[in-house]
C-alpha cells in the first residue's frame, strides 16, 4: 500500500481485511437503505421522482460542485445562472430536439388557468441561443463559455430511482459554448472530456468513455460522447455526456458572428453535462456491507476520533486535544465525546456514514503516546506516535483516495468481457460490460439490442482498439463483416 | 475618515469630491441600464419576470451566498434541499396559507396533458412539514432548525422589475425550525433578526425593522418582522422576514413530539426568509452617476491597477508584480494590461463596473517609489510607498465598507420625517419613510394607507419610542387617540 511506515515510525497493528460486498449485489436495495439510514438523502417525499439532500448529504454535494466549478472556472467558463421557464416557442425551434424531448417535458400554467405557453427546462440549449445571438457580434466575442449548475426537469416515464433516474434533476452542471468553426469546437470537446475525467478522478469513480451510437445520440447533436460506469449489480450507469452541435442550433436561432473577412457565419455550439449521478456512482461503487465509503476530498468528516473510557484517563480531553490539532491543519475532523454511546457503536455508526479514517485513544495509548489509526478502505490498523498523527493522516488520506480508485478501476477492467456469440453474451451481460463484434450498421446494432434486452454503449474512444477485430462477424449479421468492438450493458 | 496616514506614510494628493447622484433618483431606469452595462445581469430573456445573472453578477451573489451560508451553519442550522414541486393536496392544507398564495401560484402538468396536481413552491412551509413529522420524534430531536437556497416562483401580477420583482426568484434563502414551545421559537426569531443584521451590515445596507400590521403579515403566521431598505427614489424594499408561525402549520400537517412529561405536543414553528433583493438594494443603495459601488467584501475585483504608459518606464510590469503581490495576500486584484485602452477609459470603465480601489502606476511612480491609490467612495487620491502597498489596501478596504455603511446608515435617518398631518405627509412621502400616529385599529390604518397611496410597513422594534406620542391622534380616526408612531411609506 506504501504507507511510509518507517517515515512515522507507525506499526501495522491488524492486518487488511476482505471488505464484504454481499449486499451491494441486491444493490438498489443497499443503495436506497444507506442513503437513508446516513441521513444524506430522503426519497419519501411524496412527489414521483422528487427527493431531498439532507445536510450530512449536501455537505458531500458541495464540495463535489465546488471542484466542478474550480475545473470549469480554471479553464474560462463563466458562471451563469438562467431562468427554469422556456417559451415553448423557442424550445420547439430545432426539430430533432423538441422531438427528443416533447414527451418528457412538464408545462407550467399561471393558476391552473390561463396556459402561459411555458415549459420546465429539460435542458437550456434554447434557453442560451437566444441570449448567444444578443451577446455574441463578432470573432472577438467567440469564443463564448458559459456553464450553470441547475436543476432541469424531465416527466420521466420509467420508474424512478433515488438520485439516479429523476424527475426533478437538482445538480445539472451544463455548459454550453460557441465558436468560429468545429475545429474550435472539438477543441472544447477534448478539454470538457479531460474536465469530466478529473471530476471522476476526484471522487475516484472509473470510467469508460464511448461515442453514442446515432440512434443514442443527443436530440440535435452532430455526435454524443458518453461517460459510463458500472454499478455493483453489473449495469453500466451514463455520468457525463459532450456534445457537438454542429450548427444545428445556431442556425435555427440566427447566432451568427461578423468574420475578420467580412462575412457573416453561423457559429459551431458545443453542450455538456454532469449532474448527481456522479455522486450516487461514487456511493455506489465503494460503498460495502458496512455501509458508506466516502472518498476523503468530499467526506464531510474526513477523520473521527473516539476516545475510550477509562477511569483516571482523560482519553476524551485527549481527543479533543487531537481535534483541534488536526482542525488546526485544515483536516475535517471530529470528536465524538458522546457519553451515551459506547466506542464499538461509535465505530459501527461512523463506519456506516463512510469516514475514510478513524481515530481511537485508549489508556494503553496514553501511556505509550500513540494513538490507532484504523482506515475504512481496508481494514488496516496502525500505531502511529502522537507527535506524528497530523502528518500521518495528511499522508493517509492521499494514499486512501488512491487506493479507492485503483481498486475500482481494478474491479471496472474485471468486468469487461470480449464475446464472439450471443449466447456468450448473454452468459456475461449480469456480470458487466460485454465487447461485441459489430459491423457499424444501425439496423444490426439496433437487432444486437433487441437479442441481448440490453444497450450498445458505442465504440470505444479512450483506448487503442488493440483486440484484432478481424474475421469476426457482425453478431446480429452474420453476413456482414465486424469493424468494430462495440461496448455493450443493461443500464440505468 | 481616519486612515492612518502617519503609520503609512501616506499623503492625499486629491480631496474627497462630492458623489453625483442625480441619475439615482431617476431610479429604475439607472438601475436597468447599470446592470446590463456592468454585464452584471440580462433582462431581455423572453420570459416575464425571469432573468439571467451573468459571470460577473453571480460572483458577487455567491459571496452573498457564502455569508449567508456562513452565517446560518455557525447558529446550528443544516442546509438541506427539498423539490421545486408540491403537491396541491399539502400546498392547501393550511387554510390561509392557501387563501394568501393561490392567486400567484404555478401550476406543473405533463406534457401538457394529465395534469397531475403539482404546484411550483412559492415558499416551502408546506413541502418541508411532512418531512418534519417524519424526522421530529420526541422532544430531543427539536430544535430543528433547516435552510436552503433555491428558486421560489410567484406568477406576479403587478409590473416585474430585474432583480427585484420576479417570477422566478432564484436566491431564496428560506430557513424553516421547529420547536418544544412558544419560547424557544422565539429565541430562533430573535437569533434570525441578529443573522440578517449581520448580513445587512456586511453588505453596507442600512435597515428598519417593523412588526407588519395584521393585514400584512405572511400567510399563515402568527406575526411577521420584517426588514425594509430604502431605494434612492424615496420607496422602500422588504429585504427580509422572519415568521413565528405558532402551531398553526404543525397542527394541520401533525408535527408532533413525545415530550419529557410523556405526553404528545404539537412543535412551534418559524419560517424566515431572504432573496437577490439584499444584492438589488446594495447595488442601488450605493450607486452613483458613474456607475456601481460594491462593498468590497463582496466585490469579485477589489483592486484594478492600472498602468500609465510611458516610454522607458516598465509600468505594466510593476502593475502586474503589484498584482501577484496582492493576490498572493488573497486581494482580489486585476492587472488592467491592455494595450487598446487608454488609462482614462480603463479609469471610467472600472468606476462604473463599482471596482472599489484602483491603483495608479506611472513613471513619476516608480521614480519616487510610490503608487497612487483612488478610493471609489470618496474620490479621494493617496500617495503610497510602494512596500506599504499591500497593507494599506488592506486597511482601506475595511475602512471603505465602514465608510458605506455609515455613509448609507445617514441617508436613511434622514429620510425618516414625522409628520402630524395628512398634507405633511403627503409632502414628504416622496422623500422616504413616515412616521404617523396611529391608534393601532386596523380599520383606521387602512384608511392611512388608502389616502396616502403608501403602505404602512408597521411599528418600530428595532428602537425605542423616544418620541412622545402623548396628545396625538390618530391621522385617519381624529377622534382616537394615538397609541403608535407607525411607518408608512411607498413601497417596491
Amino acid at each position: 500500500m506504501g504507507i511510509p511506515i518507517a517515515e512515522f515510525q507507525a506499526r501495522i497493528v491488524r492486518e487488511k481485511r476482505e471488505r464484504k460486498r454481499e449486499k451491494v449485489r441486491n444493490f438498489i436495495e443497499w443503495f436506497n437503505k444507506i442513503i437513508m439510514d446516513a441521513e444524506l438523502y430522503e426519497y419519501r417525499y411524496p412527489v414521483k421522482g422528487a427527493y431531498i439532500w439532507r445536510p450530512y448529504g449536501l455537505q458531500i454535494r458541495r464540495r463535489v460542485e465546488n471542484i466542478i466549478r474550480q475545473l470549469h472556472d480554471e479553464t474560462g467558463h463563466g458562471e451563469v445562472l438562467f431562468p427554469v421557464f422556456i417559451p415553448l416557442e423557442y424550445f420547439s425551434k430545432e426539430s430533432e430536439h423538441i422531438r427528443g424531448f416533447e414527451e418528457e417535458v412538464f408545462w407550467v400554467s399561471k393558476g391552473g388557468k390561463d396556459p402561459e405557453r411555458l415549459i420546465l427546462r429539460p435542458t437550456s440549449e434554447t434557453a442560451m441561443m437566444p441570449m448567444f445571438k444578443l451577446w455574441i457580434k463578432d470573432h472577438t466575442d467567440l469564443p463564448l463559455k458559459v456553464y450553470q449548475i441547475t436543476s432541469v426537469f424531465r416527466a420521466e416515464t420509467k420508474s424512478t430511482h433515488p438520485m439516479i433516474r429523476l424527475r426533478e434533476i437538482s445538480m445539472f452542471k451544463e455548459a454550453h459554448t460557441a465558436h468560429v468553426d468545429k475545429d474550435d469546437a472539438e477543441k472544447t470537446v477534448k478539454e470538457a472530456m479531460e474536465i469530466y475525467k478529473k471530476i471522476y478522478d476526484y471522487l475516484s469513480i472509473p470510467y469508460l468513455i464511448s461515442r453514442r451510437p446515432e440512434w443514442d445520440k443527443f436530440a440535435g447533436a452532430v455526435y454524443t460522447i458518453a461517460f459510463d460506469t458500472l454499478m455493483p449489480d453489473g449495469k453500466t450507469i451514463q455520468i457525463g455526456t459532450v456534445h457537438y452541435l454542429g450548427t444545428n442550433f445556431s442556425k435555427v436561432f440566427e447566432v451568427t458572428y461578423l468574420d475578420k473577412d467580412g462575412t457573416t457565419k453561423y457559429a459551431h455550439t458545443t453542450s455538456y453535462g454532469i449532474s448527481e449521478r456522479v455522486i450516487a456512482s461514487m456511493l455506489a461503487i465503494h460503498g460495502d456491507d458496512n455501509g458508506l465509503l466516502l472518498p476523503p476530498n468530499v467526506a464531510p468528516i474526513q477523520v473521527v476520533i473516539v476516545p475510550i473510557p477509562q477511569e483516571g484517563y482523560d482519553t476524551k480531553g485527549e481527543a479533543a486535544k487531537v481535534e483541534a490539532e488536526l482542525k488546526e491543519d485544515g483536516i475535517r475532523a471530529l470528536a465524538d465525546l458522546r457519553d451515551d454511546k459506547t466506542p464499538g457503536w461509535k465505530f459501527n455508526d461512523w463506519e456506516m456514514r463512510g469516514v475514510p479514517i478513524r481515530v481511537e485513544i485508549g489508556p494503553r495509548d496514553m501511556d505509550k503516546k500513540t494513538v490507532i489509526v484504523a482506515r475504512r478502505d481496508t481494514g488496516e490498523k496502525y500505531e502511529v506516535p502522537r507527535q506524528d498523527v497530523v502528518n500521518f493522516l495528511r499522508k493517509l488520506m492521499v494514499e486512501i483516495g488512491d487506493n479507492m480508485r485503483k481498486e475500482a478501476w481494478s474491479n471496472l477492467r474485471k468486468s469487461i468481457h470480449y464475446v464472439s456469440s450471443m449466447q456468450e453474451a448473454l452468459n456475461n451481460l449480469g456480470t458487466g460490460i460485454i465487447m461485441i463484434p459489430w459491423s457499424g450498421d444501425e439496423q444490426c446494432g439496433i437487432k444486437i439490442q433487441e437479442q441481448l434486452d440490453a444497450s450498445i454503449l458505442g465504440i470505444p474512444i479512450d483506448e487503442e482498439p488493440t483486440e484484432q477485430i478481424g474475421g469476426e462477424k457482425d453478431l446480429a449479421c452474420p453476413e456482414k463483416n465486424a469493424n468494430y468492438w462495440v461496448r455493450v450493458s443493461r443500464r440505468y
